[in-house]
């Protein structure tokens, strides 16, 4: 098994910052921004983790590979809108690295492949961070990243772990499995319809998403569109690790004290609510794709996907003055 | 068949004024307002129609029914969000009257006949207005207004086409129907489909409701939630007049002109955009309710139906500010 010497963060979001500032501690810790002036802040004044975690560690940042050396293991922590211009800096660089993906949704992997051949490491990250500043970011949920070999062509499973145990040597949490997409697919399945209804309906995850009394309430759809998701990834020969709607049931219970509801406001809903491109083609879309491939129907998918998509060209469009 | 000599209209918004003063030119006519400033300035300053007819009537406008005489014709002209207590100030009024009723949607009939036992005269209206104060209104869109005896309690077809014929006498135009059903579902299907699109996509009825080209296309959408909407008439008996796809395909490939694209701003979406209740659950509301009596599927109308309804709840929440 190949010892992890160094390692490279590109992008430094909120995920990638965790990443950075927890890693850094341990191993020589490269940080490929897009901006310069991050690159130089960074250099600079190094990364702060406040939080769940208390670190400050110095990191080499550029906006250039060449510059961050040769790294055994490469996190590519970009959104997924952003990854086709990532891997595109990546190209031709630091061939004896493998790169682990840690993006919401599917289908991310043949992206980074179309710029190089780097064995890929899939993976599902749970944490979330708020990022303060360039160089500081808070630890706010520590929960676990899960990661497996790519099944098309993945690092070995040994590596894979030698991964998750430097992720949890450094205070953040790992899991490796040889097969992540029992995992992967409950995350996405309960990730496609929280995020999409939530962006549709400008509703944070609250409690009515589990709610099935009258006709009109909204956990039938959530129930309904989970179904089909299941019973998609059933025709990808995906059995799902966990049951997408249980996990609906326990994020809307635990945000419950006395009358006030807290309900988490989902990444595509905060995308909505700023006016910026989600991303939903690589979740709600994925499983449309993944359907049309099985043959399988998929009408709550389809609508979902479609309406987000017209919400998203809509802001292209001129708005008449309300009247 | 019964002389029509004079007419209530209940509700002076757009549709309500134009019936009031193309009416008030032929025949004595009383205006059941809401507030008593607006029955207030009717009384005193008549109602004026501009735009494709020019007039300025006397009507006699009262927020009391005891006021306004013994109409022959009532035509209640309110949303369907306020038929409820429109009828509900009717009770007891008007015994020798039918009620013409011209809401979206399906179900107000049902609440009127609570409230007392007036033949009923259902109806569709396509005309449209702008109502510029309390006595102005801009007659916009001189389509027709549809109607026929309500299946359950109806007044009888020889009196509705007597009311067709002083509509049309009175420079607005109207068809009768002994069976208004294939016209009426044929619109509530167009309807629910576009305005419900609409008003979640955040977007007017513009060119993509038709485009059905990429997985991702809206048309799709569209396309879909109308056959549903058909098979869910077959199952309930009725044979569409109108192809609800092709009357969508009509009204978006109106609007083009060069580069510039119009779209109709749908009911649903200005109600959206102001934050007030929408008509949702008798236009989408009420095929989920005729599907579930036919024990048909309703995906599609379920689906939005419970995103309007969602985003209409979201309203009443505190909302954290944007960060």
């Amino acid at each position: 098994m190949r010892k992890i010497d160094s390692v490279c963060i590109v992008g430094a979001g909120a995920i990638g910052s965790l990443f950075a500032g927890h890693l850094g501690a341990l191993t020589p810790t490269g940080v490929l921004t897009r901006r310069s002036s991050h690159a130089r802040e960074l250099n600079e004044h190094g990364l702060r983790v406040s939080g769940k975690s208390d670190l400050h560690v110095r990191v080499r940042a550029s906006t250039d590979p060449a510059e961050l050396g040769e790294p055994d293991l490469v996190i590519l922590a970009t959104k997924a809108t952003a990854v086709e211009e990532s891997a595109a800096t990546l190209r031709g660089h630091f061939p004896g690295a493998a790169v682990l993906l840690v993006q919401n949704g599917l289908g991310c992997e043949e992206v980074v492949r179309r710029f190089g051949d780097w064995p890929l490491i899939s993976g599902v990250t749970f944490m979330s961070g708020v990022r303060h500043s360039d160089t500081h970011v808070e630890y706010e949920l520590d929960t676990s990243t899960w990661m497996g070999p790519w099944a098309e062509h993945g690092a070995d499973y040994g590596f894979v772990c030698a991964v998750a145990e430097l992720i949890n040597a450094s205070g953040l949490k790992a899991e490796a499995y040889e097969d992540l997409l029992p995992h992967q697919w409950s995350k996405l399945i309960f990730n496609s319809a929280v995020n999409s209804i939530s962006a549709m309906a400008d509703l944070p995850h609250v409690r009515s998403f589990a709610a099935r009394d009258g006709i009109a309430d909204l956990g039938h759809l959530v129930f309904a569109m989970m179904d089909e998701g299941r019973r998609i990834a059933a025709a990808r020969g995906v059995a799902l690790a966990d049951d997408p709607w249980e996990m609906n049931v326990r994020a809307v219970s635990r945000g419950q004290t006395g009358n006030e509801e807290y309900g988490h406001v989902t990444s595509m809903l905060d995308d909505v609510r700023h006016r910026r491109l989600t991303e939903v083609d690589w979740i709600t879309g994925a499983i449309v794709r993944e359907a049309a491939k099985a043959g399988v129907a998929a009408p709550y998918h389809e609508t979902l996907y479609r309406l987000v998509k017209a919400l998203e060209s809509g802001w292209q469009r001129p708005r008449a003055p309300a009247h």
